[in-house]
């Protein structure tokens, strides 16, 4: 069972906290928006959003920084995933 | 009877938890938007919407995620049925 | 006397709830909107509304499924309409 | 002494209650929006207005339905009218 | 000294409420916005504003009607000014 | 050390209460949005801003009047200046 | 490990109180935004945002002005960063 994202929605997968020490990675974050490292797993085709062409940038697998709280998340096969628009994609991590 | 759906609207049947346990997605959310597993069952011809061109990509029979408090909900010869806009429509599930 | 409504703007004519029942369908809706069967009795010219081009699709004597609240409610030689902008109807009931 | 409206202005003023009901129109409407019937007195040149481009489709002497409560009232030479946009105005009565 | 008004901006002055029974208009309004007669003192250039091309069409010398709580008041010389947006008149008085 | 503003902003500086008094402006304004006469120390090379063309029509050495609550205040070798968009700036005091 | 902004969007690193004041700059501020010096360390490749072209302008290395409540931060490699888009930047300190 797959998730194909719509539009400009990305499916992302959080990363456990373990793996973001390993990498060196610590994220601190006020407490509105709490910023979290996640992988992408699906993009979206983009094109017209809203009236606006929208040209997908992030690719699968990238590890990418979001806010914890923006997107909605869903359980699939008994993994969590994490539906996103590309616009609340703030940086990749390289 | 039938419903045509209008500009970028779209019909879609809200599945059955069972059914959803046997494809093995279970979902889960924030308290703020409870996405769904839903069955689209009409789609609307898009077109030009505020103003903006809307072209739509979601099919009929097509499984889709979209939030629980999005749409209007109709119920038609004993069946209920919800209306979103197919900007509501988050992912498709295959 | 007759109305002849402005741009996008539809009259429409709310269906008794026997008629309703009589073709099957009962409509169920959150509180916050709460969805009705309406005929369209008049409909506007469509063209530039708020500087957007917005062509008119509903037909005259179709019946379409609106919100309840959505609209302004006008009494014409005693008969009670209701006149919305295309863009609230969601849907028309073949 | 005579008002020009600007833009898409137009210069209305309401009808007696008496008048009305001589018509056979008589008007509900929510605690939130109270239509009314008034005369166009003024019509403004249209043109850009925000940045768009709007025509003016209503016509003086027309009888038309807008809210009460939306647009500014004035007093000239002890008759008072009513300043709203065309946007506001919903129906020509014919 | 003198202010010259950027972009859709106009100077006004309110005129002083003898004169406006003097010309036989008297203004009354709701609580939210009081209507005032000004005269137009001193015209923006128009131009491009936030993106949307402006194009003056109040004069040096007319009489307008604004709303009282629109625009910012400034005190030249010992006379009191009102700098408002073209937008932001309603009429002109003629 | 040099402040360069940009976009659409503009470095300002407020001048003092008796300046004004000596050049005959008084200024007075609503609790909402107190005016101020300030000098244009630097002008930012405006161009695309969210989206929309903006040119800069401000010049460096003129006298403006903006809302004292707009903009952000920075102190720079023991100056105070403001940070301020161009469509903050009311007028030019000549 | 290295960030790579999208969009618009521009990585900073804020500097410490003790170089601000060896370079004269001492920023005060409303409570509401209290401005912040920063280094900028990567920026996006913009391109369109929101369906709006947007042209980079600032540059690796440069110093500048933002507000301390714009942006989210993170801490790699065990230095903390603020991601912000380019537009919540005021000006460049020279």
């Amino acid at each position: 069972m797959k998730l194909m994202p719509l539009g400009d929605r990305v499916i992302i997968k959080m990363m456990e906290a373990e793996e973001k020490t390993k990498g060196g990675l610590i994220l601190t974050g006020s407490a509105k928006e709490k910023p979290e490292v996640a992988e992408v797993i699906e993009v979206g085709p983009g094109g017209l959003v809203d009236g606006k062409e929208v040209k997908m940038t992030v690719k699968k697998g990238q590890k990418v920084i979001t806010s914890k709280y923006s997107g909605t998340e869903v359980k699939v096969d008994g993994e969590e995933y994490t539906i996103v628009r590309q616009g609340d994609i703030l940086a990749v991590v390289e």
